[in-house]
């Protein structure tokens, strides 16, 4: 009998009730009566509470306390169509997708101890939930990781980067991330940066609603994703709703986007550019429509270049009145490169006119630099391109050796991008020269005025 | 003869040639001719260019050596329409407005020698360059900053906060303050603590081009400026394009707006609601018509209660994959207060799965907060609320003590607002009442989905 992750003691409870995981059981406690299939609680989590699935699709927790459990039908573990499986008879004419869990809400459980949202399901379970991605590829699952997004960091990023070469390595025509969504966009970068000349495609997406709730938010991120993995793209992208409507998904480069906003479901939104594509998607049986927005890189099946080569001693500043001079000469202490988030243009304060009540960062700017530090501008503007040639605090930062004249990336791939250079050079003048190199996309040569808080088609 | 701010040795060429500021000139240079009306030179800008302003309304600058100048004709300083005048002979019917200038580019020339904008204009010289603020209101002006915004601290938000209340206490109906844009927004959130109670407009305003260029960028943002000044409105507001057209501004509550993008006209965007009106602008001679969006706060005639208790030792810190702890424990050196660019729903690393890969700043800011510091959570997705009871990480940091859950304010309204709650408590308890208590509409009670990267209407 499968008691499916619960402790001791509820395990117990279950057996005198005759109940297993996957029964259709009846709950009663404190005069309510809750209906559903018993689900497996997942060991992550701890606890002692009953998920329940009601017939609405939500899940919901109770501690069993008090509870009267009666069983009303057995059930069975649904069926996992795992890659395993699909590899052994693959579909004629479907491409070989990988899909590489590396945790967030969309592959998510509630916790309903404490109701915070854990990450708990794997990409097996996955397929299993969404059966629509089976009918798009022969899909692969790989558990690589099982984090909060903001938990990610660069080592995150590097067995990311081994995971996916290795997967394209051994004939997967396309690869699918599931990632949370709090740093999704700094992942994106780092893989754009990490696996370079890639061939194929590799779709991140998350969901901003979890995965147990009735939302059909990831069924369609996740339903898309597969779709892009096995289209005719090439580079690392992002698979997103593009709306609040559940009908199509965007397409960013993975290299200009971020998330805009804390909880829409549209919240990512390519920066400086257009989004290479809508995909339509009707919720019924038929495949999702890719529909180009601008030119994208074509699937050419090349194998990417792998390099690991990362230094992650950089830090992300913002620039604001009262910053203190002082506190960017410490930084010194902590790293070994210093992305700007800077005023307008690309600014910070550097008093040129000596006025007293003005405190200049300048000098320390000058100091971290000679001392090795690179320093480099991005805008906190987000939108937009640096241009520090316009005003005098621009100009002098320039010549005090800031990075990043005339760049439009957003901080985040800045950041990213200098973690990646910082990991090949540490002579000031050959990391000035790459990262004032577009290198794969993250600096665009021209800005298309339609992507200004583009939001829909 | 008025020589106009030229050093000795280009005085002397220009009393050599008969010539005179105001006076049409031919210079003949490099076998080039230009030919325009000879400009003063302001005395701040150094240098030795001579300015000419030419036929096309732009203005050029011409080293005078090896150049030969002829006079084509005299010319006379244009009538400076000043606020004195004005108050001598107010027309009836009109409001008083005063303009303040706190410098920027509205109120900028080019430095000639280096290319560069450099503030210059004074308030006064801005109402002979714009006449048609005249018909808006009785203008009196006021300047009192000349630097660039990237260089205005909190002890320029006193200076400026105190002068508009004595304006508005000596019988100002209405404010323009003439600002640059980089740090517009926070001065606008500064003004918005420190006056509260306003019974009349406090209009801040730039420009996104020189006001020497051709553009009409800022002629119809001061017009229409002076004109909310005059109008119903009260409250601190920013008055900016409202399109890449000379058609509208946008008038923004002064907490919920931020500079969206480096370059762009329209760059400045209310966050999370609409704005408050739309400012309708022809070019002509009829007067600017402001239309209603949402709601806005009446003009009531109240004087404000002035409040310069500011404490400026407060850092906002974005946060980021890579982002060292023992950098987030060094900030109690140099600040009294943190605010936290948080990812997400207002999150950092706080690795709850003990990952081996990934490091936890929840340690440092529990010692942060145990230390009497302050710790605050912004959004760096910049749209939407924060919520810290979704997931396990923003869980933990707000039993930490970490405040602003259900806060959508800007990362920029966050830091201001730090800034002065510190200036009057600093007892914990007593910040975080305060902080997460709505003041001056930093922290909007609902949140309408129209306003997610709202461009025009």
């Amino acid at each position: 009998m499968s008691v499916g992750g619960y402790p001791e003691d509820v395990v117990q409870l279950l057996r005198s009730a005759g109940v297993s995981v996957w029964d259709r059981v009846r709950i009663r406690k404190d005069g309510q009566i809750i209906e559903g299939i018993l689900m497996p609680r997942p060991a992550l989590l701890g606890g002692r509470a009953l998920v329940v699935k009601l017939d609405n699709g939500y899940n919901v927790g109770v501690l069993p306390d008090g509870a009267q459990i009666d069983l009303i039908s057995k059930g069975a573990e649904p069926k996992i169509s795992s890659g395993e499986e699909s590899r052994e008879a693959p579909k004629k004419g479907l491409r070989n997708v990988t899909i590489v869990s590396a945790g967030g809400t969309i592959s998510s459980r509630i916790d309903y101890n404490t109701g915070a949202v854990f990450p708990a399901l794997t990409a097996k379970e996955l397929s299993a939930i969404f059966p629509g991605i089976m009918q798009l590829a022969n899909v692969r699952s790989v558990p690589l990781l099982n984090i909060l997004s903001e938990d990610m960091s660069p080592s995150h990023w590097k067995l990311l980067a081994q995971t996916v070469y290795n997967e394209i390595t051994d004939g997967a025509d396309g690869v699918v991330i599931t990632h949370g969504t709090d740093t999704l966009h700094y992942t994106a970068s780092a893989l754009s940066f990490m696996l370079q000349g890639l061939g194929v495609p590799v779709a991140l997406v998350g969901a901003q609603r979890s995965s147990d709730r009735g939302s059909s938010d990831n069924v369609m991120n996740l339903e898309c994703s597969v779709a892009v993995a096995a289209s005719d793209m090439a580079g690392v992208v992002v698979v997103m709703h593009g709306s609040m409507s559940d009908d199509y998904c965007l397409v960013h480069q993975g290299v200009k986007v971020r998330k805009m906003h804390t909880s829409r479901r549209d919240a990512f939104r390519s920066i400086n550019v257009l989004p290479y594509a809508r995909v339509r998607w009707k919720g019924d049986a038929s495949a999702p429509i890719i529909e180009r927005i601008r030119d994208y890189p074509k699937r050419s099946g090349g194998k990417p270049k792998l390099d690991l080569r990362l230094d992650d001693k950089v830090a992300l500043i913002y620039v604001h009145p009262g910053i203190n001079p002082e506190f960017i000469d410490s930084l010194s202490k902590y790293y070994d490169g210093v992305v700007l988030a800077g005023t307008g243009l690309g600014h910070a304060p550097t008093n040129p006119g000596n006025d007293p009540l003005a405190r200049s960062v300048l000098p320390s700017i000058r100091s971290l630099i000679s001392s090795g530090i690179p320093v480099v501008m991005a805008p906190q503007t987000i939108y937009g391109r640096v241009n520090m040639n316009v005003y005098a605090a621009g100009r002098l930062l320039k010549e005090a050796g800031v990075i990043g004249d005339q760049c439009d990336w957003t901080p985040e791939a800045a950041l990213v991008k200098l973690m990646f250079v910082l990991g090949h050079t540490k002579d000031m003048k050959e990391v000035k020269r790459m990262m004032e190199t577009d290198m794969v996309g993250e600096i665009s040569s021209t800005s298309d005025p339609r992507a200004f808080l583009y939001r829909s088609t």
